[in-house]
């Protein structure tokens, strides 16, 4: 997205965090981890997970701070 | 779709807004912002948001305002 | 489908017709405008919506009014 | 599948029979029409419809009456 | 799965035996038939189908009895 | 992930136990099989189980024990 926005705050919305892939990831969003995400069309996204959701997840990357929001269906997997 | 017809009015329909993914995407209709959207297929659809509801999303493009309606399952992300 | 039958009607059924993406496709359906369908598969079916259900989406193309039932989780977008 | 096995009865499970989708294909089953199927792999299997319930269809084709049993979640279109 | 484990019951879990899919693959692993699973990645998997249930099936293949536990979502057909 | 963080335990959260899948993984997990885990892009990944719950399983691999968490709704296979 071309224009600068409020960028939202690292969110941990009220997920099921009993399990391990929610809690793995709000760890990932706390350590501000660097992360490579696949999607299902072959895409590698890396960057830092702002935030995650029921739909999506959010990824800062790249020197502009470019925010992707990827629809977790496209996701294959985040390492 | 090649006849004109009444643009729907960019509608912010009843979703849950407490999900950032939600606020983002009604952030960029009313900002009006450019976006990309990548599809599952590999294809790259730039515009505007016009509207997004449950099962779909409506991007604006190009010189003759070409409406696409995008189901929402075959979004990969939008940047 | 090669053997003639009784074209169903263009029907309008009973859908969640507050969604933007309803009634674009219903308005698709009464002007019997030309769309393209881009489907998952990178397949392109040009031609008039007859109907839409729960389940697929019925396209009349070509001279032959062949009609074709495209499952809807098939469906990229319609422009 | 190579033995040969007791073929079901071409059967009309309990759907939504109000849906345009399934009338057609019920119309498909009794008139025993020849139809292509579409794949979201890019396959095409041509045959007869020998059923179809709430998860798969079946198709008949060849000479040697090979019966396919596809996952709907797995059909672009019918034709 | 390279080390040998204890292989569980060709098993026919609790399913709803009144859909003609189910029927036939129970068929299917009480004639320990030969199939071919294609897989929506596009590759074919054959052997003989151990079990199945709400989210996999199971099939046993090749010399060395290798087990392959297939998601149901990623199979396109049996045949 | 590039920064060392605290593994969970290999977790054996609430399933439904009765299916043989589960049965199947929840062994794999404990007998620290190596497996190999085909995705629906094509991609391979081979590695140890080290948990599996309602919509990811996480994967060690190589010797950096570099974890993977793979949606579930992305795997093909394993085998």
């Amino acid at each position: 997205m071309s224009t600068p926005h409020q960028a939202p705050v690292a969110s941990m919305s009220e997920f099921n965090t009993s399990l391990p892939s929610i809690r793995r990831i709000q760890g990932i969003i706390r350590e501000k981890s660097d992360v490579e995400v696949k999607l299902l069309t072959g895409d590698d996204i890396n960057g830092k997970v702002l935030w995650i959701d029921d739909n999506c997840i959010c990824i800062e990357s790249g020197t502009g701070s470019v925010k992707t929001i990827i629809w977790l269906h496209a996701v294959a997997y985040i390492k």
